[in-house]
């Protein structure tokens, strides 16, 4: 009795199998209704899903590194502007910091301020708003202003720098910066600087798939590389990792030509995008880098990028130093990409819910043939039991 | 014949339609139970899959740059402290180095070590616990203590700094640094940086749908820009992209005030966060930047942020440098965000996870049905043919 | 009549339940087959889903901020090289600049050119194949070239560095680097390298859970830091923030051992990753980092990594320089990581889809039971309605 009742548990639970009833209703109509949204659903699933998305690898973004160099070299020869004069600037001048991580910065104007020391001497004429004064007692002895040069003294001097102003002598970096762009408004001072170049170097690694893969390519040569330029519509020269500035700029699609020549005078950001799209299931040496630019620049309030440093040295014993406004470019370096390879899971689950997709069909041709056409009354008789 | 059979075949494959047999049970209970999980199917697609995760949309992350450009004025008065003195600090001063990708570093307080030269004086008295010496055969001559100033000479000295100590004669940057804060423990040098500013200019582009965007609104002009202040509860000001540096500690929720105010002394790393969450279903114009600040110090043991650079100088034949070991904030910038735009593809396959998800309400209900109300008996006979 | 059609219109919608008609088919095959594949959705659910990927858990991406703290001392003694000379390097001399954003520089072999200032001399003979001249005519007169290191004079010059060669004279930074290491190709300078550590200070926040968690752990006391050094082998050193760098260049697993010795000689790049795998339904103390290395270099071609640096000073009125082409290593440091929480919503969405996976069963035994098993036309009857 005992084994029978066991029995007869299993073969209630363990070995029934139950499927849905189902009417099979023939008609041109709902027929070709219904293989076509099914033809719709697996469409999507193989074309979408596992071509395009490639439903059927596993992914992994990059681990990377950038580093860059720069090459160039400028020759300014103003002997009438004393801050400028008749000089050369290579790199370790025009590149400031010397490095960064993952971005690089260009000079391409300065405003120089030479032999400064801490003592007194009348504030910036550009500070007038906040350190105009009519006699001493305007300036407060021991003020610091903060957008000033320096702490006031309580002395009210006549400025030697603009007729008929009178302004506040300041303990600080003396003498203050005039800032005023050395050729004026509108000039670039540096004008070799579109034909700098910069060598990035980026290397990349798929840990999981254990591949690892540098931007320069194992069939370029070390003649190739010392020749090559970026070129975005050459079959080879598309991977060449050394890029004018110039045309990084140029390929960077400024919003008008009048904002990419700014960028020259005035400075500015650019986004330099290095992507590694790569299928581990074809061969690593496909595996290559692909370059976007962005000029990030087009605003009108604000535009243009620059900084002060400074270079210290000490003379007679006096510490001086020499200022620098550094306006220039700024570019940023970013390194995105994922690999895939095939994975038996991505596959199958990609495959299931393929399949699950397809119950929609049925609901949708559910929706149209019980509400929608015109023997729905039929249709509902036959398919609903009550 | 021919022709008959192949209607036939096409008939029974491509011209049937086939949709599960029905069971309609009429119950107010289930009836209420079987509707009210629809409907909550229903709200979740609609309401949480739509409206809230905008599941309607396709979605692209941000593409960045970031530059900040520092304004603020330091004046120290202590005349008796040699390595201080009484001088201005300006931002080429204390910001160090001048610039770095998306961070800022800001000096809050010093240990100077001035007119260093390579020749030969007593090591530090902190590290004598390796070069403490009763004797010249104590420091081996040759010996470099990777911890330490500079190489043995192999001479035992009595220390000036210390009275009693004997420690060991090296070669290296001599005078050796004196590892003291020049106030005095707890106490801050620089006071007015709290009133520093930082303007942060950050442009993003979404590539894929063509917008450029930047902080700075296009309503803001270059007198608000002169004058404002980020206040976060401030309708206007709320974008305004300068923000006190006292501010970004402020908000950036210390877990304790004595923490907060530990930061100024020696130093601490902040994380600025700018946020863009955009809907260009909408007017671009609405697509603006979000602010939050995040103190990431809070420990006890090893808190802070400090680091050693140089000024170098030659003078009389003599290379010579300053040492600073520079205590300060070290501010971080990420940009985050995405835009998303109506998409086809994406809304038809949410709404169709979405028409899926209701077969559930059935499975549900039959687990219910079949296996706890008191009829399951009847409904099991009804549901299932043997 | 009004009243008693609307609740036929309400028992007919809201109180009525519809439910699929299921047949049952007792079979020991299909039915081991059946209860198979659910029993692999389920494990796949249960294991997979929920347990391996968390699925009942919300996570968040960390916000971190990364700071370094390098220690070490280098001396070279080498009095018959005139540029390296007798002396000590300490961490303002090799870290260069002394901080970046997430990375950090530390330099192992240096070209040093002393004593520069602006003024004529010869051209580098590395040039000579652009600066190569037979008499002045060859030397255009304010000819800039883009490698080189100044402006052409117009004079032709008998080499003072390579026999019987002539070159052109320059105007620029003067003398001209001769790019050659200074103990020879593939000799190390700085051979105390391996043995400089850094301290990686990381904070991360998880700001949803209002969790902040710091690399240097609770437990760690002033005295553990002082001493500990990284192992990834040891229970509590595994933990421990300072790195040798011998061992990061160790752990990181290079292509073969002689890349491993090259990153020393001519540079390279290495990437440090701290990963935060974090689930705070457990304790947050056991929220710790995870420390992963990459040698990012491997390559044969332009392999290495250099840039150039300046030291800036005024003698005599005159402003010199020393330049630094600083061969060494570039350390990147990435933080990743996540936290997860038990999320109400996360869970029931998944179990839901698992739910969901189960119609596959169904599917899949109908594909078998209808089109392959013998007895399919029976089946087949059975199932379907016409």
């Amino acid at each position: 009795v005992m084994a029978s009742s066991v029995k007869k548990f299993l073969s209630a639970t363990l070995f029934e199998y139950e499927t849905q009833k189902v009417i099979a209703i023939s008609s041109y109509k709902i027929g070709l209704i219904y293989r076509g949204i099914q033809m719709l659903i697996v469409t999507y699933v193989i074309g979408w899903v596992m071509l395009r998305e490639k439903g059927y690898q596993s992914f992994e973004t990059v681990v990377s590194g950038v580093t860059t160099k720069l090459k160039g070299l400028e020759y300014t020869n103003f002997t009438e502007i004393p801050s400028i004069g008749d000089r050369i600037w290579d790199v370790a001048d025009w590149a400031v910091p010397p490095q960064m991580n993952s971005a690089f910065f260009v000079t391409t104007n300065v405003v120089i301020t030479k032999n400064q020391s801490q003592t007194t001497c009348e504030e910036d004429k550009d500070n007038k708003w906040h350190a105009k004064c009519s006699s001493d007692s305007d300036c407060i002895k021991g003020h610091v202003h903060g957008l000033g040069w320096g702490v006031r003294t309580g002395r009210c001097l006549n400025s030697t720098r603009e007729e008929g102003l009178r302004i506040c002598e300041i303990y600080g970096w003396c003498p203050t910066e005039q800032d005023v762009l050395p050729l004026g408004e509108g000039k670039i001072l540096m004008t070799r600087v579109q034909n700098f170049t910069v060598l990035i170097k980026n290397s990349v690694e798929f840990p999981k798939f254990g591949v690892k893969r540098r931007n320069i390519l194992s069939n370029m040569g070390k003649n190739y590389l010392r020749g090559c330029n970026y070129r975005p519509d050459h079959e080879m020269d598309k991977y060449c990792p050394i890029f004018r500035l110039g045309d990084i700029i140029k390929y960077g699609q400024a919003i008008s030509p009048e904002t990419a020549k700014q960028v020259w005078i005035t400075g500015g950001m650019v986004a330099i995008d290095i992507h590694w799209e790569c299928n581990f299931d074809y061969d690593e040496e496909e595996c290559k880098p692909d370059y976007k630019f962005r000029n990030l620049e087009d605003g009108h309030v604000g535009r243009g990028w620059n900084f002060r440093h400074a270079y210290h040295y000490v003379e007679d014993g006096v510490h001086r130093r020499t200022l620098v406004k550094a306006y220039g470019i700024q570019f940023f370096i970013s390194v995105t990409g994922r690999g895939g390879k095939f994975d038996v899971l991505n596959f199958t689950m990609n495959l299931g819910s393929g399949l699950a997709l397809l119950t929609l069909a049925t609901v949708l041709c559910d929706i149209i043939v019980l509400n929608i056409m015109r023997k729905r009354k039929k249709y509902r008789q036959a398919k609903i039991d009550k």
